[in-house]
């Protein structure tokens, strides 16, 4: 029988055409080690990291290729951004529905360093508005990190705008887009976005294994990794050239070779249409769901535009219990628990129970729908009747 | 015309047999998030990070599974050991063959926290002797970390003494394993190894994008990276059970279910039947190498057993310059340069030309060594006729 896989979320699956055929070109043909020596095979395999960027930066809007560094997610991404410029005594300002891992990395500064942080909260319309960030900027706020949108409900941050206040205050603006890369349009210059984390196995099609940051020109993080770039190894410290500053040890090139199929993927079907889907059946999965006795959905009303992302519980029943029958009585791929981002729970009244949620990828139709929806009513009648 | 390639200590490849399949099955049949969901999918990835886990346990006598991470290569893995474990006020002693990975990450310490480092010197037959490490020890010495073997000459050094000599002085000892693991046998337990860092795409024959740590239970390290782990989410700290504290954001599980194939694949070939194998190809370009007129090679005398990696320079030309023409010319891929090495350079005496560089692998044969040997002998005529 086949799955029903509705977590995207976490990892999109099946990936594009192409992909695996990249990573198998690399793997048969060279995959020697990048700027690692200068051979006809490691200089292949420094083009496909070349490449990639190049495709990367089209998709964001980014200037020089050589300001994107490839991390094996966007966790390792976060935590260089984050741990690479925060300061002793800097305020930051972020969100209520982080993931972990940005809220992590900041409560650990926040003990070792002492640095004080202020989350955001969206109002009772689930939604984040601007005044509220606004208000709580101090002259200690050096940084202002966000989702750009939440693993949990899908609710969709205005980065733009957060952008803008960010530069009118001179405070830098690093965006998590661990759930938009690929989904929603991202412009780093137009939308003054400092620095942006993304994973490549989700909204990008790409393997598991890759992610970046994009770090703009006048921002010098401390490196988290000191190694080997294979540039100015004479050199007692980190080069300063970049992508080598930040990208020690050997790159994940089998990977990265199937990450830029993926980002090409992306650039030929259009973030437009690739949201518009996933928010199709992502919507009609909202009303249809809360129309389900028992079912309670959370978030923003149905009617406003998220990522594919649609968490909701059944009256009764426990999320990891739901999630466990709809695995393996109805073949449907979903996740039980709190997400890595319990604030987000705080904020959705969620706490003490978690959620399921449900993500739409590319590849999902009416019919992977209809049998969430069918899955569910069982469900949810089985566990009324008692 | 098919390519000679001598850079395996780089990379190594071609790949055996079912690396690539295992790969794909996991791209096509369940790239899942391991751990982030209860569903059948990320239960089964989930299984072959445990699978591969349980694989290296056996390789490297490790009694826990769980306290083996995976980190996209041996550099993070050192970077994770030595900034999560040295404090303000720790003298280190290390050797003087260490690769940036190891250098600069210590070198960093040093500035930004003023711990000591020691570099320990081989004698004059490029030999380490156990009581120059032994006269070093003072007593805020926390740490020994050692390659086992040098990337630059192949020289190795005497762990298992070394790892006697730290338990007797109660002092930490880490090892990087980036040239040995796959060729030379390592035991924590008999060895007294408290922490080893290896990469996986080397000795191992796995893809890159791969490698990984063993920390020993009494051994509780600062996490290097904050974030989500798909356990005890709802805490605003790390979980304290492992694997998960030490592997935050999503897992390379396509990669390392090629890494558990390679892993196999060095069990059933055996330890001793690689290293003799790529050591004796070594020995023997050696041999020959230093019987070409102008051509100098590096290290202990030949007959002193290494890992199958061979420098050498020919008189009057630059390295770069033969690596280049071996790749063009006759199509060997070795690699010039300084390998990340500047201090092993300095030990041999080519820190103002760099060496070239060919290493051996299981895969290359005595035509292979044939090939070099031929093109660095007409390289050297036509340098020396000029």
């Amino acid at each position: 029988m086949s799955i029903t896989y509705l977590d995207n979320a976490a990892s999109s699956w099946p990936k594009p055409p192409g992909v695996k055929e990249a990573m198998i070109e690399v793997l048969d043909q060279y995959a020697a080690n990048p700027g690692r020596g200068g051979h006809t095979l490691a200089i292949k395999a420094s083009r496909v990291l070349f490449q990639t960027r190049v495709q990367l930066s089209r998709l964001f809007g980014v200037d020089n290729p050589n300001n994107l560094f490839f991390y094996p997610n966007a966790t390792i991404a976060l935590n260089q951004a984050i741990k690479g410029y925060v300061k002793s005594g800097d305020h930051i300002i972020t969100s209520s529905i982080e993931h972990n891992s940005v809220r992590r990395p900041l409560e650990y500064l926040h003990k070792t360093l002492g640095v004080t942080i202020t989350y955001v909260q969206p109002r009772e319309d689930q939604l984040f508005y601007l005044e509220d960030f606004e208000k709580e900027i101090t002259p200690s706020t050096r940084l202002l990190v966000v989702s750009h949108a939440s693993n949990l409900t899908g609710v969709i941050l205005p980065i733009a705008e957060l952008g803008q206040l960010a530069k009118q205050h001179q405070i830098t603006f690093l965006v998590d887009a661990s759930q938009s890369a690929g989904v929603l349009p991202i412009d780093v210059s137009q939308m003054n976005i400092d620095m942006l984390a993304f994973p490549g196995h989700k909204g990008l099609y790409g393997p598991q294994g890759t992610g970046g940051l994009y770090v703009t020109d006048s921002i010098d993080l401390e490196p988290l990794i000191h190694g080997g770039t294979g540039s100015q190894s004479e050199a007692i410290d980190q080069p300063t050239t970049r992508p080598d500053r930040y990208e020690s040890g050997t790159a994940n090139t089998v990977g990265v070779a199937g990450l830029g199929v993926g980002v090409s993927f992306v650039l030929e079907k259009g973030i437009s249409h690739i949201h518009q889907h996933e928010w199709q059946l992502a919507k009609q999965a909202l009303e249809r769901l809360q129309t389900i006795e028992g079912v309670e959905v959370y978030g923003p009303a149905p009617t406003v535009e998220r990522v594919g992302v649609v968490a909701f519980n059944i009256a009764g029943a426990d999320a990891s219990e739901v999630s466990f029958i709809l695995d393996k009585e109805y073949q449907i791929a979903t996740r039980a628990g709190y997400h890595c981002t319990p604030l987000g729970h705080e904020t959705s009244g969620t706490q003490d129970k978690g959620a399921v949620r449900a993500s739409f990828g590319i590849y999902n139709d009416e019919n992977d729908l209809n049998q969430l929806i069918m899955a569910v009513q069982e469900i949810s009648e089985a566990f009324r009747l008692g």
